[in-house]
């Protein structure tokens, strides 16, 4: 190695511990200054004031460095600073893993969903059409040892024209077939006007995917005692939808499960692409149960079976998945839901309800 | 040619055209059907129906086509006829270009939107955040021309901990500085039940992107008299984009203006992508007018004058831009917004509000 | 129901068998066309052809059906035609599970991959550096039981300034430690030109995920002997991905291996979105072994463990999985490649060499 | 303001400034190891002494920050000292528009693209499907004032059994159908091995979109004095594109035009979706001419229109079109060529060739 350059390289390595005395030090005195701000109630976030220190650094500023890049590094220095105040503050997210590590279990009545308890099957038909079809099908996977039914009351469809489904009539229907079967009842709700009726009838709710940003909905789900089953956007990041259950944990509610559903990609063979990642992502950034839509990831039937299988072994902690008596007079998704028969050869494949959960848990905690 | 060929050939060709007798007979009887399902008040959908005739095609199917093959052209036939009842029913969308051919005009106050009136600037910040903020955007747009004031007062934010806007207050401030200096007011709405604030104060409102798909929220808005400002989800398709706006028109609010704002994509320079096909595919098969978000469609103030020179090329009717104050210390969108010399730069480098609209509306009418 | 419309219907039946029976027919017809046309070495697709029947058809048409629908119908009827001739013709693509419903078991030296026997790993690191780091990694990876190895001596990089590999050293490089340590070798091509160096030197061929559509490179790789590594290209549809093969076994290669590598989205978590309905879709469609290469399609070390194992449980025969002695000062991927302890920890987590592959054939086959 | 947060204040305004101090000292130090780097030819970039660096900096470290944020902090710096070696070196992207201001004109024989010249339009079939189709097409086009001719004797086709395209005699009717009419002829290259031939027989070499990563292809035109059309891929990012179009200025060649062509995205209405920004950030970032092709972009006959003139107000400096005498029957790209008639329609409706230009340059140039 040239003699010139270690010199050089010397002098950077005292020039290295200056700067982080520096800062150090001047973490220090944010630090403080953030104490303060909690207790006099004061933002910490003061726009105005970073501004005139970059406006201050900037005349200050001889070179060789450009005016850019010391506001870009002195933008770095002051986030860092502001992260330590934060974390001073306790304003963590409350449905990260930091803020919280062990898993958090959702129970939906005597249904344990998340931790260790083994994955959980939530099976029923897309929409509730009418007694006999929700009879019949709550009576089927009862007997199969399915414990959560769901089935959609309010529908949310792209066409005004299409079925939209039956309201509260359906909510009572469903109700009533859980009653009958021993079932915990999940519906979607679209709406909090009709929160009331939801608290009347159903054991879980359901956010959908289109309402994943519906921050309205979020802050009076959150304020409901219910458990909550949180489906991702069609094309939401992880990040958005981690922080639209941020806003149901935030409002009080702490009983949420996310559900990943596929996103939105330019591949035509399926409806949505099933995202594992999010799934394994989800387990490590929060303390949320997870759970996976089979029917809608994939669209088809036949990818029913092995996106069930990648899904437990990414960690999920449960499936969904749709069960029609006739799915080609279905009023919707006629494609997707699958019939009994067609239930029972998904439930051998499978291995539901005996499902090993063995090493689900240990791969995402401390 | 070869000769066994051409008799084959003069073969299919008679086979051809008795094939288009019968079909032609079939679809007159299914017309008859249709008509009658209509007086005695029956759905002209019946897939029970539809499963009895592929049932019975395919027990007489004796080859050379596979029973997959017949029931896919039955089907076809099938769908083929059922277009016919609905064309003769008049169930069209009421956003279709082939329901009605002349644009639409939406008028904002005196303010026109569409059809052959020159382009419109919807000009202001993305949240009002204070009385002086307000007035002073409000005051520098005015003197330059611009007649269409936003500004957000509910804001839909993803991260719960982020502002989430004035709510009432800064919609009386809104309406303050729009009255002060002549502009009408457009401004988000997030919820059904802030329906009755929004109609005392503002001239127009807006769906954002998040709440494209939130069909509680179309239907109330379907039904007030407020012109609308539709704005396209963040990775909805443009079919989705036009069935949103079906819910409104269907509930019986014909003011509608669509807002195309970028769809999310792989690419990392931009934002988002703005899709000026769907701007130009919105002007082909609806009548409604159509906007371009540009702050949002890229989310830099570097690409604010060539996207909006493409899209008013590709044939849109105005234009929405974010301006503020001092967009470093904003609240919310501070790498977008441009600020006042910005926005004096913007509108001399694309020549609103003299902007030509010669040659837009001939490219979509018939 | 209604009396008319019961008897109208009637009439619908009738019509049905008629329609069926000319079907027939006229299928028959263009099967003996096909067959002579084969016979004199025409082609069976003749476009001219197709727009004389359409127009005559339409110049026959007097409604109800529109011109549009009746050569939409008719395209229908044509193509099940076309379909039916190619069938007869055995025409059919060399990749699908229709062609050949056996699993494919393609051998790398004495290692097989696919069928029923365990899942392979291929490890080792991006690029091959220098004589001590690929001695180094084939050591250790071979001491924990792997028996394919993988490192880049061409390496397709998008800024032309950076590492480009070792060229022709790198592949000897690799042959030497393979051999050292008793390896099979798994290297990159990039250009037909290198085919005589890769003969000599590797026991695999890769083709790279920017080369998928390379098609004088599939071209020149399908007239080698070697054994295939064929990556989905970035953002290629399963349908482009199965027809690259295709090219591959045209040719006349037939030990060809798909390696799913994850997909480009929107998300910004992970590098890729592992395409987990991918891997279904191959083994369902294609009788060719299907791998995952789970180090770019989350470009995440936190990810390696839960991909691998939905990978596997999705029918994977196999996992690629890039380590490296010292990945933070690697030429190339420096956060996603593993180190040896990390590497050690991996194996432990996914139960390689040991892991189970019952249930994964007959996933799949018929 | 609390007094207390001011004192602090002051106190961070004086680290801040003896912060700035030892950074720039620090940037100091780093240039001259750089130039000296530099004189005795080593790499500037050296990550085993970044790591050495990092090393010392974490066992220093005494908090607040933790050491993740230590090394963060210090990566940014050190990333920043890396760029003032760099810009000192000179060692600047070739295509960057800092690397050259004006505009880079690209010849293709007596036809200038680019800079402040009129708009061009390169038109012609998609592939050369034999003598009379390409000599009727350049007839036609010829006759309407098109100077450049566009015609594939080489088609990458997803589908092994697709046309492939006539190839070197592709190549000559090509030739001899410009020469005939005064037109300058560009067609695609898709291996190295055939540049001789194309050398011989065309004024302008085109990248395919599936190329655009192909390097071998890269280096090798990069190293022929033809100008050369370099297409985006299909799911290409912007950096990607103009690094791809880097290889080629690397290699010495110069006349490089960027060609964007719509990316894919989960939209179906359309075949790809044009992306405009890329058109002005690729005006903005390059000095180099950019043209779009409006054929692939949507995919649609009814959009080429619409799409033309959003390309041209964003700035593209150029138009490709495909037109054919019969789309109905053309071997490749039926759907989206236009006829004689369809193309004499576009010229009438886009103003080509007396398409004006002024306002485009001024946009992007300083």
């Amino acid at each position: 190695m040239d003699e010139r350059i270690e010199a050089l390289r010397r002098r950077i390595d005292e020039l290295n511990l200056d700067l982080l005395r520096l800062l150090s030090e001047r973490a220090a005195v944010a630090e403080a200054i953030g104490r303060r701000q909690t207790e006099v109630g004061l933002s910490h976030y003061d726009p105005m004031r970073e501004q005139a220190m970059l406006d201050a650094l900037v005349s200050a500023n001889r070179g060789p460095f450009s005016d850019a890049t010391v506001k870009s590094l002195f933008k770095q220095v002051f986030q860092a600073s502001m992260q330590l105040e934060q974390e001073q503050d306790k304003v963590q997210y409350l449905t990260s893993r930091r803020h919280r590590s062990e898993d958090t279990v959702v129970w939906v009545g005597d249904v344990a969903v998340g931790g260790d308890h083994p994955a959980v099957l939530i099976a029923g038909p897309c929409a509730i059409e009418s007694r006999e079809q929700v009879m019949a099908t709550a009576a089927h996977v009862a007997r199969r040892g399915v414990k959560l039914f769901r089935g959609g009351a309010f529908k949310p469809r792209t066409d005004p024209y299409s079925f939209q489904g039956l309201g509260v009539e359906g909510l009572e229907l469903g109700r009533e077939a859980c009653d009958a079967h021993g079932l915990r009842f999940v519906a979607e709700i679209m709406d909090a006007t009709d929160l009331p009726a939801f608290e009347r009838h159903v054991d879980m709710l359901q956010i959908g995917a289109r309402n994943m940003q519906n921050f309205h909905l979020l802050k009076a789900v959150g304020r409901s005692r219910l458990p909550v089953l949180l489906k991702r956007g069609l094309a939401a990041t992880i990040e958005e939808w981690v922080m639209a259950a941020e806003y149901l944990l935030h409002e009080g509610n702490p009983n949420v499960v996310l559900c990943e559903r596929g996103i939105r990609t330019y591949e035509r063979f399926t409806r949505n692409t099933l995202d594992v990642s999010a799934v394994a992502l989800a387990k490590l950034e929060t303390h949320l149960p997870v759970l996976v839509d089979v029917t809608h990831s994939g669209g088809r039937r036949d990818l029913l079976v092995p996106l069930t299988k990648a899904a437990l072994a990414a960690g999920a902690d449960g499936i969904m998945v749709e069960v029609h008596p006739n799915p080609a007079v279905a009023l919707s998704d006629q494609k997707q839901q699958v019939d009994f028969d067609g239930f029972d050869a998904y439930l051998d494949a499978t291995l539901f309800p005996r499902t090993l959960t063995a090493g689900r848990t240990e791969l995402y905690r401390g």
